[in-house]
């Protein structure tokens, strides 16, 4: 999962139309300051990790998918970033979309890199499938965001939908494009979302603003869920390391099994502000 | 192009994962609202047209790219009626998705419906590149929407990437699903959009707003282009009917030519507010 350059590159061609003279030039600008520098692109490593330890070769499958998951990633921090959600003045360190390009090219930014998604896994309709059921209703982030419109949050289908979907979606695409069965790859999908989420809830109370590229406390200042409010920073700390062994585990057989497993815990700890793991040693 | 029960099954086929119990209930609510009932499904029927002209027996595809084509346009519309753009109150005779469910539901209703587009279209890769081009930059509909965000507009880009893009992809697909290449059919599209556009600045200018089901007098209150400005009433007639020998001459050679040609004509003609036709008389 370290950084690799295949995905960017993949990155850059699905968004290379916006280099035509006929794009509109804001659109196109605000479509590229959306994409890069990315965050961590956590996401599409995991997928390419998956692929990897399933003895993949040829990676077109995995690369077009990683691609769609992260502009699909990319499209749902444009959107919740808008004020009528979350209002968020920055992201990765740099004002949001919205604040930079204004609200109507921000709604038009996640449109378009939604469509964009699914244009790079066109040519494999397993992988578009897996895909949509991480974005679309019912268990996919757009789900998972509607929640926060309800009067009553379901907190388990919240989570899964608007966290865990996409992680899942990384598992089995990434299984799927090296030739395997995706099925049994959707349960690990899940629980890493979950690890993922615990350990950004950490970042989000604990966290330093300018280190984790986005403003903190946001759960609490929006009223949502946050596990360290719920069990406290060591209990927290704990149900993550719960987590992730529960992650090795759960990684179905393949020839790269094991080091598939330190990769996923080594960057879920890496997420976790440094001074916590001190305290709690 | 006469009212197609399959179209309206194919589209609740689309949207069958609303009734989940997981899913968040006004979301699926606001998906519905956005999709039943719909406006005339213009585009679908016409690529259905199309893909009958050029012998399609078996209309699996056809109907998946109609599908895909309409909840594009829902997710265009409820995008666009957004405060942030043009923020009309209704739309299709009742209040529009934002004002009925809020404006977070109506930015992820959009988002869905995109996704639902592309789940719809996915056992068919070719199709889903011609539906990518019309949604996406440079040439789609995404793009259309972002030149009303330049402080220079392109009008023709504009005009053909807003309205026309959708219209060629109905006519392109519809060839596609029926095994004719696509190529010569975007023309065709383009041109029946440019007419779609003029018959709709006529009913922007002449219409009751209680008979189209939107409020007239948009395109001034939002300064934006409109035939009728521009040529007058009688000139804009004459520029329609201009359009329209020019599309039926464009029609690619296929068994259904004639007939095809007479279907667009007179959906086209049936937009126009009738007084206007009968003042020409």
């Amino acid at each position: 999962m370290e950084t690799s350059n295949p995905i960017e590159k993949a990155l850059q061609a699905s968004l290379s139309s916006t280099s035509s003279p006929e794009c509109p030039p804001k659109l196109a600008s605000a479509l590229l300051y959306a994409v890069f520098p990315g965050g961590a692109r956590i996401r599409p490593k995991l997928l390419m990790a998956v692929a990897q330890a399933c003895g993949s070769k040829a990676c077109e499958a995995a690369l077009a998918a990683s691609c769609a998951i992260e502009l699909l990633h990319c499209a749902s921090l444009v959107h919740d970033d808008l004020p009528c959600f979350d209002g968020a003045a920055y992201r990765r360190g740099k004002p949001s979309v919205h604040v930079a390009y204004g609200e109507r090219l921000a709604v038009l930014v996640g449109d378009a890199l939604i469509v964009e998604a699914f244009a790079a896994t066109a040519a494999f309709p397993q992988l578009t499938r897996i895909i949509v059921q991480a974005a679309s209703v019912p268990h996919g982030i757009c789900a998972g965001q509607a929640w926060e419109c309800e009067d009553a949050m379901n907190l388990v289908n919240y989570q899964r939908a608007k966290t865990g979907a996409l992680f899942a979606a990384c598992t089995m695409a990434g299984a799927a494009a090296a030739g395997c069965d995706p099925k049994p790859w959707h349960h690990l999908g899940m629980l890493i979302g979950e690890a993922f989420q615990v350990a950004d809830d950490l970042r989000d109370v604990a966290g330093v603003s300018g280190e984790i590229g986005k403003p903190t406390g946001q759960d609490a200042a929006h009223g949502l869920p946050n596990m360290v409010s719920t069990l406290g920073y060591d209990g927290a700390l704990t149900y993550l390391e719960n987590l992730l062994g529960r992650v090795v585990e759960s990684i179905p057989d393949c020839p790269g099994r094991e080091g598939l497993g330190q990769q996923i815990v080594t960057v879920a700890r890496a997420m976790v502000p440094k001074q916590l793991y001190r305290g709690a040693a």
